[in-house]
């Protein structure tokens, strides 16, 4: 793929860039656990953000469970901040925090405004942690939501 | 092209679908005024809400401009929100009107969340409106920003 060049103030996340594609699965105390097919992708346009969007299926029903769409915007060479919109009427803000490692890095994002459209389900605090090894991407994602506490709801592995 | 059945919540925005392409311009007290060129694309999966994306290019040296990412989702016949994420740090949520038309239907959209992450530009108001004609959309956005109060910031019109 031919395109432009990577934008240097994202250089150090080029580990995240590409195609993810993979196995998830959901629980929470207040629905049926479930697992699901997901893919990623993380592109750039040469500027200094990388845009993000995700879609999963159900893995039985292959009938579209969640989508999300984001940018990811580094901050210096070990803060990136994180923004995204849901088709449940969420959306998140985050402040993370980048560490490479050897073929890879890790992202760990932490909610600084998680905000709701009227209709949407009460959700007050997100956690998102992203780990790249070589080819393998791996996350999950810690929700305190509809009155419970914050605790796991996803978790996935997916490849490039 | 062939895909999901269009779900029957969104029966009545099904004239926002398609790849919408045009030209737009862009004026603020702060900046240099603009011209941009624009892609929109709005298309759905089958469930109860629309996924819009849209990117703007420089009409006289064609790099990438703004782009912005969300979601619409319907209550009921004549309420939508709107939901979205931008690669310079800020989320809006709106609440919107729809209101049908021969051939069309226009959204009026009044931002009721501008959150900002911590190097975001400071915008602290927007609304939307977007008028389908047969196969032309043509919209206008105004922003309370950097200080300064509520007006025309984009007009856009662009063909699908």
């Amino acid at each position: 793929m031919t395109g432009p060049a990577l934008h240097p103030d994202v250089a150090h996340l080029a580990c995240l860039l590409g195609v993810w594609r993979g196995k998830g699965s959901g629980i929470y105390p207040t629905i049926e656990s479930f697992d699901y097919l997901e893919e990623v992708t993380i592109g750039h346009v040469g500027k200094p953000f990388l845009a993000y969007s995700q879609k999963t299926r159900h893995a039985e029903t292959d009938l579209p469970l969640h989508a999300e769409t984001g940018y990811l915007r580094p901050v210096g060479s070990d803060r990136v901040e994180l923004v995204i919109a849901q088709p449940t009427g969420i959306v998140e803000l985050h402040e993370g925090v980048f560490h490479p490692a050897d073929g890879g890095g890790s992202l760990a994002f932490v909610s600084t405004s998680v905000q709701l459209t009227a209709t949407a389900r009460p959700v007050e605090h997100v956690t998102r942690s992203i780990t790249v090894d070589a080819d393998v991407m791996s996350y999950h994602v810690d929700m305190a939501a509809v009155g419970e506490p914050l605790q796991r709801h996803l978790t996935a592995q997916l490849q490039r």
